[in-house]
């Protein structure tokens, strides 16, 4: 029945190097831009978009969520293969679904308010000299980190805290106070693996977050440096803003209830 | 002393998306014209090179190996950063050395004749809806395929037999005949990758092979189907050649009596 307002959910994976981020700009030339305008181009209709979690210029999407209302009656399928007979190659729809959507009621799905946690990876490439096959996909270090002392300068972050030291001044966040659940960090030869995994992050506190790890990992730092600058509440003592290349938003975790077909995380430089 | 002539050997790695493939045209736009205008700017000389396997519009190189002469003194480490500096973020000098060189001599270090072997690979990514992050790095396939079947198939490609039907009609081989060491199939979740290793490849032969296996793999075609147009020995047999976008040349063989400092083979997709 057409004309009964419906809530549909996307699955959004996206490489982040020709964006300027994921939110809504004048200039248009966003991943929310350019996905509206492909489901403009699929509904012949204005289609407003919400996201799970806004990523920056050059910043990756593994599975972004995203939801929309709708009058619209098509199969999921074709919101998969409609849309993205309209998006470039650098973005996708990897899947869609349709959640129950009562306007009269509090209970309803959103991508950002019903998100529990969230989990972003950085992926570090440690060599003395650059790949151009991971130019735009990874950060570089040429100067050899030592793991074992990030993981152990990690462990300061983990819980509850006020983590304004990593947050920018443009973030506009409520409050600085997170939790962060756990801090992996994997070596595999060359390449360096971070996944954090919190209830929410603020704007830039992953890259704040690996640029002070790297000042520890190569040595000009101890790894009780962390707790230190933590516990200073205050972005001047953290390092400055790593590179966006080698950031991915990796998954969004929701209520099961919401039975969304989310993917495995499946980062390709780590399969 | 200046003066003398040297060998120097380059190990290079490319992103193939941009450029039309390796050899030098007219217009500019390959790999070789990129590395020697870099090379003219470090060294304020014209420098000609000669690679080990010339590649195609698209595709990579993991290590490519190149030599040229020069009568300059220079550090190798110099040959390595300092070109670097004057190399865009798609193409890499990864390592250097001076080969001994005696211009009288047949026995001379070539990037090409000097080859034993040659390896490639082909990522292919195997899942119904296209990856944005996998965007001109890997092949994609959206029916399923079945590994072992194409497994089966390329036993039949194994031993030197005339490779006339994986040979594209532009091909300046001398001989359609070479030798297959081995072609190793592995699957990790929706990647497929291929390892093929021959002691030349003729040109378009891994893109014709990939091509005929995927209509083994999804059961166009029986395995068998592979010794039948092999033995046809006409091009015209062989599936259409496959998108350059998973093909990397991974690796050289050479004597080590060269002592090269090679890498170990290291697809990122694959670590």
């Amino acid at each position: 029945m057409s004309g009964v307002s419906k809530r549909i959910v996307l699955g959004v994976q996206y490489d982040g190097t020709p964006w300027q981020g994921w939110q809504t700009q004048l200039n248009g030339l966003t991943v929310q831009d350019r996905l509206e305008f492909a489901l403009h181009k699929f509904t012949l209709q204005d289609v407003s978009t919400v996201c799970a979690g806004r990523t920056d210029a050059g910043v990756h999407g593994l599975e972004q969520v995203v939801h929309f209302d709708t009058t619209l009656e098509r199969d999921m399928s074709s919101w998969v293969r409609g849309v993205n007979t309209f998006l470039p190659p650098s973005i996708a729809v990897r899947w869609a679904t349709e959640v129950p959507h009562r306007p009269d009621e509090q209970d309803n799905f959103h991508a950002r308010f019903s998100a529990r946690s969230r989990m972003y990876q950085y992926v570090l490439y440690n060599n003395p000299v650059r790949s151009p096959l991971l130019e735009g996909k990874a950060g570089w270090v040429f100067r050899k980190l030592d793991v074992a002392r990030m993981q152990l300068a990690a462990q300061h972050l983990l819980g509850e805290h006020d983590f304004s030291t990593f947050r920018s001044v443009q973030c506009q966040a409520k409050s600085p106070v997170k939790s962060m659940y756990s801090i992996k960090i994997e070596q595999r030869g060359d390449l360096i693996m971070f996944t954090l995994h919190a209830n929410a992050f603020l704007h830039h506190m992953v890259r704040n977050i690996v640029g002070s790890l790297i000042y520890v990992g190569n040595g000009s730092q101890p790894p009780e440096w962390l707790k230190e600058i933590l516990d200073g509440r205050d972005r001047k003592f953290a390092a400055p803003t790593f590179m966006p290349d080698g950031l991915y938003l990796a998954k969004i975790d929701y209520d099961p209830k919401w039975q969304l077909p989310q993917l495995e995380v499946q980062n390709f430089f780590w399969s």
